[in-house]
């Protein structure tokens, strides 16, 4: 094909490229990717479903090419784009009466490009977590109607992770009922809630409750910000967007000045306290539901980041697959596919391992944390911490290490991984906001620390511990390292061992650290500070420790043909090796294993890499994304990569004429100024 | 100040923050900042040089916002406004008539924010480099005087590292002395080079010479594209832009499709290789001073990442020092400053440190440089290969840790970080270019193994080594670890000799693999890919004890006062502790140190943190970056990062209106379609 029927009719090639067919074909996994497929969506009917959603969102031009063409309009009219696609989103939903999972599957189809998803991911929950049940009856319906559209408004100028901080004020006002809301300096001024900017006429805005001058907490104040006529702030609200992001630039977060603002007593969501007519203040304490909903938040980053992984990973092996450059054997004619470079497949096969393992990470901490709901709502709260600090830090992780591969499989695919048109910058600017998002990683991994620290005095007293602690009882003098020979370094169930071992013994080295300090007379909160960096350390560790477990045991409870049993095997298997040593330093500082075995399991390290190699490109292929899902020109079924990439340049604003404006303004009266010659 | 007159009157208060005062206060190193700032300049003279070029520069509106204001603009105005920086600043450059080192300050100056970069630092470097003497007569000075203005195309959309994979072709016509430049396939087409897709009218070609049928390798064409009247395209060349990157996109990088575009023979640029009248081919082979060229380019990256480092360091070192969240000590009131917390400080000084070491390493190297080019001059070739190795590497080592040390410090800012207006986006997107651009770094890495193991070979064969190899001829029998205290992990020296071991056996071991694997029956080339690996990881150790030692050195020439030496040996000391920890399993699992030595190098790192930490905001202020450099709101000089946020708002498109017109469009039919009742 040429280049002129690209650029000037438009055209693809029709047909698979030949790099990438002769993959499929040589592929054994090729015959049973449906299978694999059905493991991932959660059953074949849900395969169904997902393709049945992908149909009729793409046969709309609004959501053919959501992934991608936002990278080419101004800020302006990309979010225009994402009203009108919130918009024709809300009226699919309820034109085919998808349930809040059918909707959850339509947004990933559409790889979230649409403004209004804080409605119904935050405000519509919130509205039912925190209302009473008058005021459910009173506005519950509307939301859901769409005929007002909200947000949830936390997080200010000046303060995030630390609530108490916040400063915005709800003054009760007793003579009107009324409550007058305030934010009173700069640093109070909310910031960052999605959908503030332009976009919604109600926010749930969190502020300390004042009456008579005391100050009763941080409570839930359900506030009108524009007009439901004509959109235009109220009297004392100043609102807007507080500027471009890394990415999500659809959407407007949103800045809040609230000056004097009166709501009535009534819009105080008074679920968990409530302030009477007389301005009489009762509370029940902070409902334990709250807890529960932003546990589940983390649980779904968890799943999130491996979609987002999956999405890279379709990208980087079948470029990979395609690309060829350089020889590896010089005797050769043909230059060799990158993807057959020992050092491309270690910078690839990591993300793909991932995937899959938080996949099913992902799937063993959500039937944990349904488990751990059914207790608390009957009323049983023995096993909230252990969730709490479980999600937390599968949160942290799974973000921490989704964000750093997802980045070296992006430079894997050299320049043209630069390009937006590659769609990897764009997940990379994703990947990273999960590190900051619902709670900094970071202060979550320092929560995890906290726990263990507890868990593990609790264990040197003598307690018996369950859950993911349970070996914080472990007999250190009886570890021997298990790792004998270079076939144990595949048994996945001997490199738990090893991972447990390095997680109590950065941990009980964190403790003693602590108490070292303390006992020469530190202060605690010193002690503390002092020590955070290696506490953050204990932390990874065992969450590294938890996360191979989980992997291996949401594999065991697959039923699953040989093959396919085989390649996920090898996945498992590199996954657990690769971060043993990527981690190598505490492995062995820990001796949890020695210097042999740390020999013996670099060489299954790059031995796994050679046996995932042929099934590479099936083994993205079962992900089963839509083209128009990940929306790279690098990363589609057909693989006509350099085809795709020169039609993308169509797109671009800068091509739309054969000489720009600036030639004529700029760059002409300055080339032509001593010009008196003539070329 | 109030919020109102923030976004109202754009006011910003003029004090400086006195959480960013009181650093200043109370930091023993602030008498002393001067010192540095002209070690960093290279003398006070320059420093005065470089203020100078900053008032030039922002005095002019058209500079002044140059770091942050395109984030706001559509593609299209953001690539006008690089043409119209472009030629402002070439007319400066002959207005004050500045010498090429003093314009290339006035390019860091702008952040590299103009479109035409590629002119003076690819296109007139080429012509000099590449033409005969009677070529030069007739070209330079019209490249020189901006009548042509032009860049160098190689890459192609199919091809990058490997020049001999290129597909345009030259072909020569004897009948009309014409050359025919066709790019015969859609891989062919150029992809990447800067200023090309809208700028120039003129680019050297990299093209394979065919005379009769025959091919006679890769030159340079100088090919006219565009009309120097009108800027049209000429016959036969299609040229357009590439599309978005993820970042650089005030340049338009181009693509470049060939259709028997003829050019006179002259035009071929021929001071290596000649094609007379007739069609006799003569070539006297590459020039050495091509690579020079490229060294050059690499060395300067070095520097460049020094560069990048310093201004997010200033950033985030002054924006932690602002932040206050949650507290490190619970009977206080007030919030701690971020920068109190171990764990942040861990995050924002190798950063801080890196960006010291960056700079003293790229000193010494561009000394080596100089010198060995000045060898090769004289006709010495000598000492190229070693140059060409330690620029090759200290690009990818410099590249890949400026990276990701500065996204790590990006993440350090949390949520404000993630905003384009703190500028820490782009810059991170800046230096992720740097890992790819001038020789792919896995590229890079494997072309410094491969010196190493010819090296190491010859080490073996008793042939004594000079220059950064000369270790390989040492005794490794002999090694003991030369840390025997605590004490002896602030020795830097000592330090040396534990890089150097470590190196050495990663070196070592990488060539007993190789052998094993050849002596075992694989080829030569077999054997290379399946340890490829291990390869990247015996040239990253020896590349980072390089860095130590230049690093050092380069801090031993000083001649400084005793505050400022023990200011700048913490970061020495600093981010050479850092660097072990932080590849731990290398140096235990060589036995270049023990589990002792392990442990009281943790315990030196984080002690260094808290010494580090008093001078922090000296140790950025030092580098005297101007606010209109970095243009963060997060890293002003006057710490005012609240109120800068706040009113960088105002350059939002979406906050021109307050009511966006996608409401009248999309959201008002949506929101009112089923409302029945009066809100």
């Amino acid at each position: 094909m040429s280049a002129a029927d690209i650029l000037d009719l438009g055209k693809i090639p029709s047909k698979v490229n030949p790099e990438l067919q002769s993959e499929r074909n040589c592929s054994s996994l090729t015959p049973y990717i449906s299978e694999i497929t059905a493991i991932v969506d959660g059953g074949r009917n849900n395969t169904e479903k997902r393709r049945q959603i992908e149909r009729i969102l793409f046969k709309d031009p609004l959501f053919r090419d959501c992934a991608i063409d936002s990278v080419y309009k101004p800020r302006d009219e990309m979010y225009a784009r994402g009203v009108e696609r919130s918009v024709r989103l809300f009226a699919l939903k309820e034109e085919y009466n998808w349930t809040d999972e059918e909707f959850g599957i339509a947004v990933n189809v559409i790889n979230h490009q649409y403004s209004l998803g804080l409605h119904n991911v935050m405000f519509i929950p919130a509205l039912e977590r925190l209302s009473t049940e008058q005021q459910k009856a009173k506005w519950l319906h509307l939301a859901r109607n769409y005929q007002i559209i909200g947000t949830y408004a936390q997080t200010e100028l000046g303060h995030g992770t630390n609530l108490q901080g916040l400063e915005t004020i709800a003054t009760y006002d007793a003579t009107t009922e009324e409550f007058i809301l305030n934010t009173p300096t700069v640093t109070s001024i909310k910031w960052w809630p999605g959908a503030l900017g332009k976009s919604v006429n109600y926010a749930i805005i969190l502020a300390t409750l004042i009456i008579d001058g005391k100050k009763h907490g941080m409570h839930p104040f359900l506030t009108p910000l524009r007009s439901t006529k004509d959109h235009k702030p109220l009297p004392g609200v100043k609102v807007g967007d507080i500027g471009p992001k890394l990415t999500f630039n659809i959407v407007d977060n949103g800045y809040l000045i609230l000056n004097n603002v009166r709501i009535p007593r009534e819009n105080m969501l008074m679920k968990n306290a409530q302030v009477s007519r007389e301005g009489h203040f009762t509370s029940r304490g902070p409902s334990k539901a709250n807890y529960s909903a932003m546990i589940l938040v983390r649980v779904t980053i968890v799943n999130w980041c491996s979609v987002i992984l999956s999405n890279s990973s379709t990208i980087t092996v079948r470029y990979s697959a395609v690309r060829r450059q350089s020889t590896l054997d010089s005797s050769s004619e043909k230059e060799s596919k990158i993807l057959d470079y020992q050092t491309q497949q270690y910078k690839v096969f990591p993300s793909l391992a991932t995937a899959y393992a938080l996949f099913f990470v992902s799937k063993t901490l959500k039937n944990r944390y349904l488990k751990t709901y059914a207790e608390i709502i009957k009323g049983n709260f023995k096993n909230l911490p252990e969730i709490h600090c479980q999600s937390a830090g599968m949160k942290a992780m799974s973000g921490e290490m989704t964000a750093e591969l997802l980045e070296i499989s992006r430079q894997a695919c050299g320049g043209h991984g630069y390009l937006a048109a590659s769609a990897l910058g764009d997940a990379v600017a994703s990947a990273k906001a999960l590190v900051t998002v619902e709670g900094e990683n970071t202060v979550l991994y320092l929560q995890v620390a906290r726990y263990l620290m507890k868990r593990f005095a609790a264990a040197v007293s003598g307690e018996r511990l369950s859950g993911s602690t349970e070996y914080l009882c472990m007999d250190p003098m009886k570890y021997t390292c298990p790792i004998n020979s270079p076939e144990d370094c595949m048994n996945v169930s001997l490199l738990c061992q090893v991972y447990r071992f390095r997680a109590y013994r950065m941990i009980s080295k964190a403790a003693r650290m602590l108490q070292r300090d303390i006992e020469g007379g530190k202060k605690q909160h010193k002690a503390m500070n002092d020590n955070l960096v290696q506490l953050v350390r204990a932390a990874r560790a065992h969450l590294l420790y938890c996360m191979v477990v989980d992997y291996k045991e949401g594999m065991n409870q697959l039923q699953i043909s040989v093959p396919v049993s085989k390649a996920l095997n090898n996945l498992l298997v590199f996954f657990t090796v690769f971060n043993i040593v990527k981690n190598a330093g505490d492995f062995l500082e820990t001796e949890s294993i020695g210097l042999p075995q740390m020999e013996w399991l670099k060489e299954t390290e790059v031995k796994m890499l050679a046996e995932i190699r042929p099934d590479a490109v099936s083994l993205v292929d079962a992900f089963d994304i839509h083209d128009n899902t990940h929306g790279s020109v690098l990363g589609c079924y057909d693989g006509n990569v350099y085809e795709r990439m020169l039609k993308s340049t169509q797109n671009e604003p800068l091509n739309q004429c054969d000489v720009h404006y600036s030639f004529h303004q700029h760059l002409k009266p300055f080339l032509q100024r001593n010009n008196t010659s003539k070329l």
